[in-house]
């Protein structure tokens, strides 16, 4: 089969790799219903994470069940499943604690930018659905495999609650999905920080009620202005860079908390700094599977669309096209399909 | 009046200095029963803190109000009193949060190793209690003015509920009263990390059900091991060095928290381990003021005996062997008496 493999900055290729198959009893092989790019195969795109050798590309994915090993009981081939990007055994202590992607057997899924995956721990790490989902809900179902759950987890690290004020950091599809994560969590006022005006449109449509474009010192300032020189019960930092980790910490209340999903790279805290300010840090690689069936629910009912960061779709074979939009920015998420 | 200054490293002296006054129509005098010398005195007398100029030292206290300014409406002459090392207004939204040491008019309060204080916001301040206390409840009243106040805020600050397993890093007198807030919390399991016979025994007494003497890489080892691999549910710093504080998160399972009340000296996070740790982390200086009424009730019904961490009691003339015995870890505190 052909699927998307990164050779260096800027060079991911549609080119022949071989068919996944199962390789542990515990493994399901499936075939790829949507695909899409993630914000953070953008940090090797853009050479800030090394790439040691060609690595098949893409860990958000959803689809049909093809074929699963003879020790998997719980889902089977013609099932609809989702997954998350850490395979987990959904049993050892950090799974049941709900921390999935801390799991003790955690594996990393890759390759999903293809028309087959193989995902290991597949009782523990898929959830199938009752029905084969329409098409139209596809890809709010393919956000819930990582970008969604992420947005989620950055509102619930945060401790995200009815009638908070909460400040987003970032306006990439996670920062978007934060917004709609609060918004469904209750928060009474949502500040998405963005200076793009689509993005700042489609984060009103998921909820926010201000946008602040200033950055920097003077996004602060002006988070505090909105708070009348309080700060934000809660900031979601969904970037992962040390301006927008600062800017964050700097924004919060004394008492209140930053949920921060954006992977850091180079983010070094000065913790008397946020002693001082009274800000609790919490965040992680989200535990997407723990909020799949929850998430699943809500996107039948139609009552949270998260599918609409996408506002790019391209067959497989254009996905260098993708990392382009979505590395240039002209593109908030690219949906991929085979 | 005479109190103590100090001059520079290890350059403590009761000296003459100028006896307190009202200065502003907010503040109270009150003469104190007891006062102390805290874990964080230690930092400038050791020369990890820049000392500018001769410092009245001393910000734990209680004792008896003396005389108020004229816009002082909730404490009286005569009151027995405990504040806490910040003055605080108990109005302004951080206050109303429950975090008066960020209070936006916050003071420090120093000079309490002396006969008579200055306390500003004494309002917003001062807990005075319905009745004198009887002398013997003294040396655990004062603690509620910082030490026992930090430790239960570390416990706090660490969400430590029923049934969880906390370790403590640090066997100052924070630590072992984090100890005893851990248990008053209902903690199952506490691991008190201590190397000191005298202090273990402490730790024992406040509810410690084990005891780690190893530090460092082998400490975090001996924790995983009494957890199953699992590591703690809590942790509670109470040092504020770069290792106690990579010792503390160390030890924490996924999806826990450390609560650190140790002031961090000199700590730098790699925001990118903590983020894979999924490690919740929350501190600061401990909004003593929230918990006076909680604590002065549970000090009164003999439910808890913080003063235990006093075992070297000085006449407030020899305040500067008081510095030397801790300094040394021949004392765990040391109480004045005026």
């Amino acid at each position: 089969m052909k699927g998307a493999v990164i050779h260096g900055p800027r060079d991911v290729r549609f080119e022949e790799r071989p068919t996944p198959r199962i390789e542990q009893p515990t493994d399901a092989i499936i075939r790829i219903s949507a695909a899409c790019v993630c914000g953070s195969d953008l940090w090797p795109y853009r050479g800030a994470n090394k790439i040691e050798q060609p690595t098949p590309m893409g860990h958000e994915y959803c689809g049909i069940v093809e074929e699963v090993g003879r020790a998997v009981t719980k889902v089977e081939p013609g099932q609809f499943v989702i997954g998350s990007f850490f395979a987990s055994d959904d049993t050892c202590p950090h799974c049941r604690a709900g921390y999935h992607s801390s799991c003790q057997h955690r594996e990393l899924v890759g390759g999903a930018q293809a028309p087959f995956l193989r995902v290991p721990l597949a009782d523990g790490t898929l959830v199938a659905m009752r029905d084969l989902p329409p098409e139209s809900l596809v890809p709010s179902l393919l956000t819930l495999s990582d970008v969604m759950g992420t947005g989620w987890f950055a509102a619930e690290a945060a401790s995200v609650k009815a009638g908070m004020t909460v400040a987003v950091v970032g306006d990439g599809a996670v920062g978007l999905l934060a917004v709609l994560s609060a918004r469904q969590k209750g928060a009474e006022r949502i500040i998405a920080m963005s200076r793009h005006s689509a993005r700042q449109e489609l984060a009103r449509e998921f909820g926010a009620t201000d946008i602040v474009a200033e950055r920097g010192d003077e996004g602060v300032a002006r988070i505090r202005e909105l708070t009348r020189g309080v700060g934000a019960d809660a900031v979601l930092e969904c970037v992962g860079t040390q301006e927008s980790m600062q800017q964050a910490i700097r924004s919060t209340r004394p008492g209140g908390t930053v949920g921060y999903v954006g992977v850091p790279h180079g983010v070094e805290l000065d913790v008397q700094a946020l002693f001082f300010a009274h800000v609790r840090l919490f965040g992680g690689p989200a535990p997407v599977r723990r909020y799949l069936p929850e998430l699943i629910e809500l996107v039948l009912k139609e009552r949270i669309k998260p599918g609409k960061v996408f506002d790019l779709t391209l067959p497989l074979d254009r996905v260098a096209e993708g990392y382009r939009a979505m590395d240039e920015r002209r593109a908030i998420k690219a949906l991929l399909r085979p």
